[in-house]
C-alpha cells in the first residue's frame, strides 16, 4: 500500500492468472492451452510481418483482420471487435456494455475474471448458483438486472448450454445486454454467433487462445450489433489505440484462414478429451460432462489438493481453484493422446489402482 | 448511441490517432515512426519466438524482458512495468495513480490522449499553460494538485526540460504521484530514470515505439519505486493479465541488448532533425526548439491547413493538430536525409521558394 495509489488501487483484489511453470519435461494441463501448436500458415504470416515495418504503427482498426472474421462468420466488418486476448475484450466489455445501474448477473461458479472486472470498474452484480449438478439453469436468469454475463461452455465446469436455451434467454431479457463468453464453444458447442442477426443486445466473446492454438498471440474477438461493437471501439479507443501487434494481426488472420487444420486439431481434442473421461472414471472420478478442451473432475476418496501435489511431483500440472462448491475438484487440460496417456498412468501409481490398465 | 451501452461510453470523445494511409511510396511524416527499420536482432529474436511454444500462454510477468530493462538502466525488476505500447501504460497510471481527489495537472499543449484517459477513468484534471513561447514553466506547477503529468520532451512541441528543473518539481511536490512521459526522451535528453532511486513519487513512461523502430510491436514500459509498479501491476491483473505476447516480449528484450543499433539510428535521426530544421528556417518557417523526433513549425505567410494539403498532394503527409494555439502549426516528423530533402524540395514548389537550394 502507498500513499501516492488511488482508491481503486487500494481496493483491488487482482485475477490470479494459473501457473505457467518454467519445468522442462513438464506435462502442463493447467491453463487450458491446445496441446497443438499453431498451423504453418500462421507461422509463415507471423515470419511474414517480422519485417521493416514493424517500425510503423499497426492498423489501429485491424481491417484485414476484422474482415477475415467476418468472412469465416457470414458478417459484416462492422460486426467484429478484436482485442489483446478475449480477457482484454471482456474487460472492454464489462466497462462498455455490463456497467449498469442494476446489477449483472453471471453464474457462481465461473470464470474467476468477472468479479475482478466487477470490482476495477465499480459493477454491481450478482451471482446465480449452478444447480447441484453444475448446470446453468436459464430460467435463473429471468430475473430484472443490467446485463448477463455466463460462458459457453462454462469454465471450470466444461458444462454447454445448447443454443435454442440461450435463444430463450435472449427473448426473456430482450432489454439488457447478453454476452456469451465462447472461449470453449469450438470444442462441442453451437456458437451464438448464429443469433447475432437477430438479437442486437447479443454479444459473443471469443479467443484465439484455444481452439486456435494461440495462447501465446493474445487475440480475441467480440461479435455482434455494430452498436455493440460501437461501444467497445469507442472505449477501446479511450485508453489504447494499437492493441493488436502487427505479428498478432496477421498471424490471427492466417488461423482463421487453415479452416482445415482447425479442425483437425480440435477433432484431436475432442477424441483425446472423451478418452481421457473414460480413463477416469474407471479409476473412480467423477467427471462433470464438458464441451470443452478441459474436464472438472472429482474423486470420492482422494481428496484433489493432494492429488494435484502428487501429480506435480511427477511432473504433471493440473489446476485446484479454491473455490467453494468446487475445492474437491481437479481441472484438467486435455493434453495431447500421449500426455492424457501419461496422466492415466501417473494416477494408476497415485491411485495404486488395479483395474483395467491403458 | 445505444441503450445497452453504459452511461461511461455515452459520454466518451475518444482519441483519433494518427493517420495510417496505406498509399505505397508515401513519405509518412505523421506519426513520429523512426525513418529506420528494427534491429536486425529484433527481427532474429521475434523470428526465434515464432514457434510452436506459441499455443502457450506467454509469461504474464514478462521476467526476461523486465530483467532486461532493467539491466540497461541499472535498476531492479521490481522498478519496471511492461504493456501493451505506452498508451496502455500511461492509462494503467491514470487509473491506478492520476485519480485522486484533487486535480491532476498537464500542459494546456500536450498529448491529447491525457484528456481522454480522464474523460475514461473521471479523472478531475486543470491544464497548465505553456508560457508564450511554447515551454512548461515548472513553477506552474507548484500549486496544489492530485498529482502531475507531462511528456518530456513534451509533444506536440518538441521542448525539452533539463533534469534539473524536473528535480526542483519532485522536491517542491513530495506528495504527488508525478508522471515524466518520455516517449521521446531519447532523442537529445537526459532520462529522468536517474532520479528514481531519490523521488519515490516519480513513475518515468517510455516506449519503444519512437527511439527503437518498433511501433508495430506495441511495447511500453515505466520504471519508478517497487510500489508504483506494483499499483500498475494490481490494475493490469485486474484488467488483462497477458498483455505482451511472446514475439513482442522476445523482441522488446532484443532491442535494448542491440545498444550500438539503437544508437547509431537515434544519431542518424537527430543529424537529419538539425539538417531539417535549418532548411525549414530558410524557407521562412518558425521552428520550435525539439528535442524530439518531430517539429513543431509554422509559416507566417502561409496557412499550416493549406500547407498540409499542398504536400499530401506530393505524397507527403505531415500531422496538423486542430487545437488551441497551435493551429496555424504543423507537426512534421523527421524522416531519412532523404526524406527530409523530399520534404524541402516539395516546400520549394510549394513556397515557390527562390532562394537557397539544398
Amino acid at each position: 500500500m502507498s500513499r501516492f495509489w488511488s482508491n481503486t488501487v487500494k481496493t483491488l483484489q487482482p485475477y490470479v492468472p494459473g501457473e505457467q511453470p518454467r519445468i522442462s519435461g513438464l506435462i502442463k494441463l493447467n491453463t487450458n492451452e491446445n496441446p497443438y501448436p499453431p498451423s504453418p500458415a500462421v507461422h509463415a504470416a507471423i515470419a511474414a510481418a517480422n519485417d521493416a515495418a514493424l517500425r510503423l504503427y499497426p492498423d489501429s482498426q485491424a481491417s484485414a483482420l476484422r474482415e477475415g472474421i467476418a468472412r469465416y462468420y457470414h458478417l459484416t466488418p462492422a460486426q467484429v471487435f478484436v482485442g489483446n486476448g478475449s480477457d482484454e475484450v471482456l474487460g472492454l466489455a464489462f466497462l462498455a456494455l455490463l456497467k449498469h445501474e442494476a446489477p449483472l448477473l453471471f453464474p457462481d461458479v465461473s470464470y474467476s475474471f468477472y468479479p475482478v472486472y466487477c470490482g476495477l470498474y465499480g459493477i454491481a452484480y450478482r451471482t446465480v448458483a449452478l444447480t447441484a449438478d453444475f448446470r446453468i439453469a436459464v430460467d435463473d436468469y429471468r430475473q430484472p438486472c443490467g446485463a448477463i454475463i455466463f460462458p459457453n461452455p462454462n469454465a471450470p465446469t466444461g458444462g454447454l448450454l445448447p443454443l435454442a436455451e440461450i435463444e430463450d434467454l435472449l427473448q426473456a431479457q430482450p432489454d439488457v445486454p447478453v454476452v456469451i463468453d465462447e472461449a470453449y464453444i469450438d470444442f462441442g458447442g453451437d456458437s451464438a454467433v448464429a443469433l447475432i442477426d437477430r438479437y442486437p443486445n447479443l454479444l459473443v466473446v471469443q479467443t484465439l487462445s484455444k481452439s486456435r492454438s494461440l495462447a501465446g498471440l493474445r487475440v480475441g474477438l467480440a461479435l455482434g450489433h455494430p452498436q455493440l461493437i460501437e461501444a467497445l471501439e469507442r472505449v477501446k479507443n479511450s485508453f489504447n489505440s494499437y492493441v493488436l501487434d502487427r505479428p498478432a494481426q496477421a498471424g490471427a488472420l492466417a488461423a482463421f484462414e487453415d479452416d482445415a487444420y482447425f479442425r483437425q486439431c480440435r477433432d484431436a481434442v475432442i477424441n483425446s478429451r472423451e478418452r481421457l473421461n473414460a480413463g477416469l472414471r474407471e479409476r473412480g472420478f467423477s467427471v462433470l460432462p464438458s464441451a470443452a478442451n478441459f474436464v472438472l473432475v472429482t474423486h470420492s476418496q482422494y481428496d484433489a489438493v493432494w492429488l494435484a501435489a502428487k501429480l506435480r511431483e511427477r511432473a504433471i500440472v493440473v489446476r485446484h481453484l479454491a473455490q467453494p462448491r468446487i475445492a474437491q475438484y481437479l481441472r484438467i487440460s486435455i493434453g495431447t493422446g500421449v500426455e492424457c496417456d501419461a496422466l492415466l498412468q501417473a494416477l494408476d501409481t497415485i491411485l495404486n489402482f488395479n483395474g483395467a490398465s491403458t
